[in-house]
């Protein structure tokens, strides 16, 4: 089988053939076509950019791949600031050795996950690194968008606001990890990794009063509700018992002793809503397959500054920390 | 000494305080301080977007390190397309053990060279992979920037363009192979890495009529000539003698039996002119620190279509061909 060799990142010869018969072949469109350093492209005036280097281990996994991973978690992070993903730049570094079949099928992965988010890859770099100076292949991707809906921020949640999640969490940290210790799934587990656009969208084009809106990343559900907490100044107060869970995350984390809320997700995302706007953003959610499980969680309180209050199926009370032991690397 | 552990990379707890002591201390503004996964800015309506992953080494070297090189390298391709630089994001892939001071080091040349282009980082990304699946460190820079003139392009040379080279070729590469070979160097030879943007701003400002501009990184002189005459269809006439070269790296090449114009720079760039406007072009060069020793070397020619033709000292002419077995990975 063709591997990578040296000579595929020099910029010239065998390069030259590698980004076309894999990029341009799958991703190429009139803008990356030109093959310029740098890319031109008409811009609109109000703009996000965000970028994520991407070092997932193993590179396949149930739900998706590094390919899949790095377009949908860029554009993510990007529609969630009420913005449309436009414009994206893809960089691999690649080890020596790597199968070239893989890369093609990862490119044709950011090519189904591209066309989701009706977003472009303009611009591009390979770097081959000699074998033991990486593991297989890193993507970075950074991406441009428009914002349609403008003010939605980390530090814009208020009281009384209404907490939604848009399905269940830490699916894609239980999968990775089952996967890399060999726990063997007999079960239908599988990453959520998704573009979150599609449903975006539909929120952002209503009138409704988002405040904040996060995908939950690395950390989860508590480090993205605790981020809020803190830069919103305000107390969030969660029942435990309706944040949506998996059988299959809960099973592994029973399993564990992990905390499915502290777990990595990639294509869910946390909303911060004007209480009366909650019900309309809820329906919209459920109406999609991808946010067929969104569930009303808690609210914003004027108690508990910066704090995050779980309330347990039992009554009881406790504050919801953000993960910090908790080591799982090459995660996303 | 302190260094990297996982736990920098898991976007909680420790990582943010190395992202405050470190990035936000040296490479923060308002719109990065912000610190939202995606960053918000105005854009102007015509712009451009350029990626590079840098996975140099040695990561420090005479005339720079991989934080100078991931600004500069960067924000030239954004300027030879006649675009002032703006906003970029940086990612970091950091090996598990790396020491925690010279990534300051790093971030500080990365401050440095922002200054030069009046330039921000906006957004960015923090991963930390375990010992022996990275080399030290890995740097993604993405960067947009506002076109000032606007149609410059690979394929835009027209015959009787005058091609001026704005300084030494070939320092860079040299320099790198050297200090990874344990050459000894008892000379003054540096790497030219430097930003353009100081300069090229000089030229784009003025009433010059500009075709292509490139600057010459990897494969060198040699790949940016051969880029153009394939692009814009055309010939390319080149004088030997005429291409500037410091006595170090002409003493390294005959050495080692390389050729200097096949070796990067990354601190000098190409231009094809309009006959008419090179002696002002060459002369906005020569004020400047940066492009002391341009030199016209050749023009666009109505013949040897898409090849480059080299006249040497003596007289003879060959072809000038892309570099293509030579193999010198992580050079920027």
């Amino acid at each position: 089988m063709s591997k990578i060799l040296l000579e595929h990142g020099t910029g010239a010869g065998k390069s030259a053939k590698l980004i076309n018969d894999i990029f341009i072949k799958n991703l190429g469109n009139n803008i990356l076509n030109q093959l310029e350093d740098a890319s031109v492209f008409k811009a609109p005036q109000n703009m996000v950019m965000s970028t994520d280097s991407f070092t997932v281990k193993p590179i396949f996994f149930k739900g998706g791949d590094i390919g899949k991973l790095a377009i949908a978690g860029t554009c993510n992070d990007v529609a969630v600031m009420g913005a449309k993903p436009l414009y994206l730049s893809a960089a691999f570094i690649i080890e020596e050795g790597f199968l070239i079949s893989d890369l093609e099928k990862i490119a044709i992965s950011m090519k189904e996950e591209l066309q989701k988010n009706q977003a472009l890859i303009i611009t591009g770099d390979t770097k081959v690194v000699p074998t033991g100076t990486a593991d297989g292949i890193f993507i970075n991707t950074t991406g441009v968008g428009e914002i349609v809906k403008p003010g939605i921020s980390a530090s814009a949640v208020k009281e009384d606001d209404v907490i939604i999640v848009s399905g269940t969490v830490g699916d894609h940290g239980s999968l990775i990890f089952a996967s890399r210790e060999g726990i063997d799934i007999k079960s239908e587990l599988s990453s959520d990794c998704a573009s979150l656009w599609p449903l975006i969208r539909k929120l952002v084009e209503e009138d409704i009063e988002i405040h904040s809106m996060r995908d939950a990343t690395r950390g989860g559900l508590s480090a993205v509700l605790n981020e809020w907490a803190h830069q919103s100044n305000i107390g969030l107060y969660v029942h435990e018992e309706k944040i949506p869970l998996s059988d299959e995350t809960r099973g592994i984390c029973e399993l564990l002793g992990f905390e499915p809320y502290h777990l990595a997700c990639e294509g869910t995302f946390i909303l911060a809503v004007k209480k009366e706007d909650a019900e309309k953003a809820l329906e919209i959610c459920k109406k999609d397959e991808l946010g067929k499980n969104a569930s009303v969680i808690g609210r914003a309180i004027n108690e508990y500054n910066k704090k995050v209050i779980l309330e347990t199926g039992m009554g009881t009370k406790r504050v919801f920390e953000t993960p910090s032991g908790l080591l799982l690397p090459r995660i996303c």
